[in-house]
């Protein structure tokens, strides 16, 4: 069984968010699929998928912070300029984070860990919509 | 073909451990598959995998070095700190690094290049038993 | 449907090259796949794969810098220096960036943003031929 679809994420601040729910509420099939995989792909390049902690949001804002720290903005030998300060940061970053996650589902549910959630990586400071392709496949329960 | 199995790995020294070993052990179907993909899938926000040097023993090494200098500990604008200055740098390796690979199965065995090998990242200096998801998937040999 | 394939790319200066048409010209039959995934898997432990800017070059130099200064060469720390300067960072840059890619496949074409380009990132100052493995699995159309 093979199921794709368009989420499209409304805009967000720079950052990091949550959002396992919007994934979940995009896919109302998964309940079906005993044994598969979930593949979310983002088409874009300043934006980006990762999987870390759910719960306490010190740790996004501090995601914000170490990520920016480790690519700064302004650095006099970047040659991309054009597109303001923050653009080619938000590029690194997202190659640094992925534009890409495959997630096992097991018996109707992501068989993510009890501490899992799913970030979106906003990189730019004025990101607009972003649009994450889901692929679905895997053995419907009998 | 659909195949999905827990591997739980006895707690690690925090640094880069290779796991290949273990994978292959898991999963002895593996051989009957001639065309496919295995998908592995940690299920931690601060241990993470990757596939890099299976040979000498100091790249991975230089692995918990480096990556111990990119994120380093008590940074003072940290705000994620109750779980120790270890918690929030495990957050951020096991993110850049990723959760999850994805490797191609040709005629019943893993397609990896000669010198790669899977690592289990551990970033926690106590990190515990870890969980590993695995997902085979693709066409048995006829 | 299941079609695994290799493709050998030649030996690229050090930096990151645009290698999305020769993904393509390799994988005829994709313009008959309705729904599906596209894995690539990089053999190599010295470079890696990574999904950004299609289109101003800039970018690219740029990702050459960044990374570079991310993980220098030279560190007196380093200890697997045997196979020159430049080699172990290219295996940290090699994790970091990551092996493999997995793209969603739709109507017959890789569902990529329209400023999205597949990058081989050669991290090695001489790094020769790279193989990457191409899994194409899904529904044909029709």
């Amino acid at each position: 069984m093979w199921l794709q679809r368009e989420l499209s994420l409304a805009p967000k601040a720079r950052g990091f968010h949550l959002i396992t729910g919007d994934v979940l509420e995009a896919l109302p099939e998964l309940v079906n699929m005993n044994t598969g995989l979930l593949n979310l792909f983002i088409q874009h390049t300043s934006a980006s998928l990762t999987i870390n902690e759910n719960a306490d949001p010190s740790v996004r804002r501090d995601f914000e912070s170490v990520m920016s720290h480790l690519v700064p903005e302004n650095e006099p030998w970047y040659s991309h300029t054009l597109e303001g300060p923050d653009d080619l940061p938000a590029h690194i970053k997202a190659s640094l984070l992925g534009p890409s996650l495959t997630i096992p589902v097991t018996r109707g549910a992501l068989n993510l860990g009890v501490w899992q959630g799913v970030y979106l990586c906003e990189h730019r400071n004025h990101g607009g919509r972003r649009t994450v392709v889901l692929t679905l496949q895997g053995q419907p329960a009998g």
